[in-house]
């Protein structure tokens, strides 16, 4: 397996952990417009938005545009990507990452959240 | 094993249902200034508060004062309780509840978050 590249090492500025025990790692992630993360992983995480924001996620050579309003719950399949803050404010999320995870079993490429 | 209360259940007014899979299920808590819940259980769960809030958790004879500010992640480990906004601010917050909970092996009582 090859080690994973946690975010809170590629943008230890912009990601922060808020809370860790043995079923989960919270991770804070906060930053202002036109922030760039280094490609990291994620498990599978549910995000919970605390402010609205614009986004790009990318992988190679996919990306994917998001827009979310704030107070909203998306899951996040594992996966890998970086992300750029593409709108005029900054993107305030919380992380739940759940342990023991599948690791996106199916090898499908997932994208940012469901 | 006793059925437990379910909060969508025992106030579906407060409690709603925003995501759900197989790892997580993801609650959204909105209420009012002296608001009271009927008792009900929660799993191991994570709480992200949206709003500041003051409440009172209780079960039994046994109660716990909290005073939270908003953009908080806080571990709610698995309980029963009944809760009150002693507050003069909505309550906001998402719970992400864990299954396969271990549903508080040790058997003490736990109140509120950690």
């Amino acid at each position: 397996m090859k080690p994973t590249d946690d975010p809170t090492v590629t943008d230890p500025d912009l990601y922060r952990v808020v809370f860790e025990n043995d079923r989960v790692r919270v991770l804070e992630y906060f930053d202002e417009p036109g922030a760039q993360t280094h490609p990291h992983d994620h498990p599978d995480s549910v995000m919970i938005t605390l402010s609205a924001f614009r986004r790009r996620v990318s992988l190679g050579g996919e990306q994917r545009d998001l827009e979310l309003p704030a107070a909203q719950a998306r899951w996040v399949g594992a996966q890998r990507h970086s992300g750029h803050n593409t709108g005029e404010t900054p993107t305030h999320v919380f992380f739940v990452e759940l342990k023991h995870s599948t690791q996106n079993p199916s090898g499908t490429t997932v994208l940012g959240p469901s």
